[in-house]
Formats: structure tokens, C-alpha cells, sequence
């Protein structure tokens, strides 16, 4: 049987795990933070107290039925009105999804059913089952503390991001997610705005909970470029600030481009002392784009994966020829 | 095979006729107005320039597969958004319809793609490529003779209707639509609004030119009761507005409810000077509402048929006859 692998992330960045993962296994999870408070999403959020769906469709998106019918409908998903009116930049999926939320009156049930629409290989779940608003503990080039609210503040801040809280605190992990993440193989988590797409996960508490306590293997991509929220951090300080985060979670491996990585010594060495194995592939596009390219995503993740077998199976032989030498 | 059958109409009748149409043949297209301007269809039409996507949505609506997935779209197609923002009382499927229209560049594209979701009985077709006005000459109580513009307007206008016009006067017919009517066997007209869903179809020329050339036969279906638009008027009024409307349209077969017709007689001597025939049949719901029973209103139609294939094999069994007597 293919793995089960839980996918966390949103934005384009979950975009690019998925669509990577489905090349490798239909067993798959996403698990989207529902944090977003700007665009069609922010203003649909505003404007009927719903969780914002823009990151959920793009992982629906991603995950589409490679057909006409697949395409189709998920084109449809992600197009977008142009208008001089109130409806300008809504997304066509966001507002279809809220609709069946308001139909179905079940956030998990109307992401399935939209999963069905576009044949979808794998299931898409909120991260949580309300709303959550980011705030960040920021420093200023003056070394004055301040406090940043929203994830759109957030993403855009032009101070260093020292610190990540959600409100609130303790919010009602979406319970499906948190099964997929005790029940799955491998979980993958990144690539993706650090702070507000990535690292959020670890601050709803029953999924930190699962996270840590998952039998799964947690593998983390790394970004290609940092951006604003990370802008002057280096592969390493990825790393670390994930720790920082979540310093009880064990990682298996992190996956990083060559091209990425200023000192492979370094982060070989913060690996090493996590306890978790670098992979150090090409999983960039071919043109040097600082986009993650699925195929070549999809073979780093499977090394991960065979590197993994492969080491249970050395494991299992040396067990077999111990028993062996005893018989 | 079963008979092809095209509805003509818009708004509530116009489903009423479908919901009774696929219960006998699944070879339906509807052809609907577009001449709405009020409502979701008409800030959509007013922000969008679009066709107004409404009573087309309706049509579609009532042909849903009978099945638990064709029924949850329906739902989603049919369900409005209650907000107290700008999204308030759009309805969903109108919006999902003006965004496939946007994606694939084509009317009939994106009413077949909503009506393959919807595994849709037929086809649903608008009867003009462009968006319609529809501008009324009324006459007041005093004896004045107004123009009233718009369909709302006209649909709630407390004079009494003279004379219907389209702006534009010409416009062009959605040729699907036209080819349809041509290769019918069947054309039902009505029930619906008389002035603002039902005879606007007899104002677009190469539609009107479809329906008098086709070897079709066409049934009207006259209303229950009258509405605002038809205040005062009998059964028989609504008849001869339709032949004063389009006195070259040869019919073939009215049906009416005993209950709304108050003399049978003057409709009876009307329909034969029209040389047609009438079937009173009970063909509103048991509770005595005002609405039409999808299949009473089928065994009715059913009714025109037979009594139609009775007198072509009845022609039919004396043609052969009179060869023999010849031989």
C-alpha cells in the first residue's frame, strides 16, 4: 500500500507539497491553516464569520483530477471576477465552498464534497474548526518590541519576527486532522511562508500534540527563497526557529535545494544534532525559477522515503542474521 | 423513442412545465427569457453585463438528476447567500454560472457544463445571445397610454398591459435554441408570466420564424391564476393575446385546469376557431394551491400526445385502408 502522508502548510507553498505528493501516493492529507484575513477570503471571513477558505481551495485545487472534467472545474475553483463592482477578485471556489458550508452546515463534509467535484486524489481539512487571527512579537531595527496582528500584517511586516501566537490560544483543532496525523506515515510540513504558514500548525495544541506524539516521520522542506517574513534568515534559521516553536517535535529529514543553502556544513551539523538526516537535492525548476518543481519534489520526497525502507530493511536483515548466528 | 420536447417560458412556470416534461421523455431543452433585470440576475447583469443567469439557473435546477448528488448541487445552484454585506441574496448558482460563462467563453458551454454536474434531464438554453429589455405600452385607468421599461417594472406595472416590445428589437436567437424548435416534436409554451417570461419568445424574430415553420406541434399551457400582469384576464384573454402577439402561430393543443377556466365554452369555441384543440384537465396540485402538479401536468401532456399518435394511427389505419379498397 502507497504511504499515508499528511501534508501541512497553505498558500502556494502547500500547493507545491501536494502537488508533488500526488505524484507519489493517493493517501494524502492536507492539513491548511485557516489564519488568512486578507483578499476574497479576508472579506468573505469579514463578511459571514467563516473560516477563511482561499488556502483550502488552493489545496483542492492542487489535488485535482488530472482530466477535462478535473481541470475543468478546478480552473473554475481558482478563477477569479473582474468587475468594477462588489464582487471584483472573489474567488469563484471560495465563494462555492462557503456555500456549502452554509448548505451542508459542516466545514469537513463541504471540502469533501468539493474533493468529489474535482476527483480529488487525497482530502483537504482545516487546520482548525474557527477562524484564527496570527499575532507576532516583533523587533524593530531600533530594538523596540512590538506587536503585530493579522496574517497579512504579519506577512508584510518589515521587522524581525521574534515571536508567534494565535488567537485563540487554544483553538478546537479540526478533529479529522488531527486522526490523519496520528494515523498517517509521513507528514510533511513546508515548503511555505514560515511564520504564517507553516509554523501556525505547531500552535494549535492537539495538533502539536499529534505531531509529537504521531509514530509518523516528519519531514520539513525548505523554502528557495526566504521572503518577507523570513527576509535575511538562512536555511539554518529555519531550522532553529522551528525548534524554538516546537522543541519537543522530532524530525526525520529536511530537504533542502543546493541552491538554497549557503553553508550545507552548518545545516548538516544542526541535522545532525536534531537528530534527523539532510537530503540536499535539486527541487527547484530547471529555468532556476525559485519555484518547487513537482517532479523533482516528488523524487526528493521518495528518497526520503526508499533512504527510510531501506534502513528498516538493513535493520530487519541484521535482526534476521543475529537470529540466525543464535539458531 | 421518446418525444423531443422544447419548453418556452422563464421563472417558476417554466419549471413547473419541466418538472412535469421529465417525468415523460429525457430529450428536454428549455428555452428561457433573459430579459431579467431585477434581483441577483440583475445586479449580475448591471456589474457584469452578462445575461441574466437566473431563470436559466431555475431551468437547470428542475432537471437535476434525482439522485443525492444531483440534488445537492441543485440545492448549492438554488442556495442564496443572507449576509449583511454585498453578497447578500446573490445566489450561488448564478454566481457559478457567470463564472463558467467567463471561463469558457461561451453561453452554451457553461449551461451544459452546470447541467452535466447537475447530471441535468435536457438542455437549458437561453432564447437570445444578448441580454434582453423588455418595454411595455400600457394603458392607465384613465385611459392613458404609458411606456412602461424593464421587466420588474413591467411584471408590477398596476395598468393594463397593450403591447410588448424587445430592446433590442432584433436580437440575435441563441441558434442551439432555434435548431432545437426546428428538430422538436413537441413545443410546450407556458405556464409563466405572460407577458414578461412566456410571449417574449415570440418577439425574437428567427425564434418566432423557428416555432411557425416547425413541423412541431405546440401545446400551450395556460396559467392557474392570474398575476399581476394578467389581472383581470380569463383564460380566453390570455389566448388571444398570444395569437394578437403572434397571429401566424398555428397551435396545436392548450391545456387548462377546470378550476381556472369560467367558461369552457367561449375557450372551447375559441380554441376551434384556432384549430386546436383543449384538454381540461385537473392539472394544479390536491390542496387546491395554486400551483401546477408535476404529474397531473404529465398525464395532461401525456394526453395531448396519445390523442395525437390515436389520430395520426387512426389517419394512418384509413390511408391503408382506402389503398386496399382501391386494389
Amino acid at each position: 500500500m502507497r504511504p499515508a502522508v499528511v501534508a501541512l502548510g497553505g498558500g502556494h507553498g502547500l500547493s507545491a507539497a501536494l502537488s508533488a505528493l500526488r505524484l507519489m501516493t493517493d493517501r494524502i492529507t492536507a492539513v491548511v491553516t485557516v489564519a488568512d484575513d486578507g483578499g476574497s477570503s479576508g472579506r468573505l471571513r469579514e463578511e459571514m464569520g467563516v473560516l477563511p477558505p482561499g488556502d483550502l481551495r488552493m489545496a483542492l485545487a492542487a489535488l485535482c483530477d488530472d482530466s477535462d472534467w478535473g481541470r475543468t472545474w478546478r480552473d473554475l475553483m481558482q478563477h477569479r471576477f473582474a468587475t468594477d463592482g462588489p464582487l471584483d477578485h472573489h474567488s469563484v471556489g471560495n465563494l462555492l465552498i462557503v456555500a456549502l458550508w452554509e448548505l451542508l452546515g459542516d466545514t469537513v463534509d463541504g471540502l469533501d464534497l468539493v474533493g468529489r467535484l474535482l476527483g480529488a486524489r487525497g482530502r483537504v481539512l482545516p487546520m482548525a474548526s474557527v477562524p484564527l487571527c496570527i499575532e507576532a512579537d516583533v523587533r524593530t531595527a531600533q530594538g523596540r518590541c512590538e506587536v503585530v496582528r493579522g496574517q497579512t500584517h504579519v506577512a508584510v511586516t518589515p521587522h524581525r519576527i521574534e515571536h508567534l501566537r494565535l488567537h485563540p490560544a487554544d483553538p478546537p483543532a479540526c478533529p479529522e486532522a488531527v486522526a490523519a496525523v496520528r494515523e498517517a506515515d509521513w507528514v510533511v510540513l513546508g515548503p511555505g511562508s514560515w511564520y504564517t504558514s507553516v509554523l501556525p500548525h505547531l500552535l494549535v495544541p492537539q495538533l502539536r500534540a499529534a505531531l509529537v506524539e504521531t509514530p509518523a516521520r516528519i519531514v520539513v522542506v525548505l523554502n528557495l527563497t526566504p521572503d518577507n517574513e523570513t527576509a535575511g534568515m538562512r536555511a539554518v534559521d529555519h531550522l532553529e526557529v522551528l525548534r524554538a516553536h516546537a522543541p519537543e517535535l522530532a524530525l526525520h529529514a529536511v530537504v533542502a535545494d543546493p541552491g538554497s543553502v549557503d553553508d550545507v556544513g552548518e545545516l548538516a551539523d544542526l541535522c545532525a544534532a536534531m537528530g534527523c538526516r539532510l537530503l540536499v537535492r535539486q527541487v527547484r525548476r530547471g529555468d532556476q525559477s525559485a519555484v518547487h518543481d513537482p517532479l523533482r519534489l516528488a523524487a526528493a520526497l521518495r528518497d526520503v522515503v526508499e533512504d527510510y525502507l531501506g534502513d528498516v530493511g538493513t535493520r530487519a536483515g541484521r535482526a534476521v542474521g543475529s537470529r540466525d548466528s543464535d539458531g
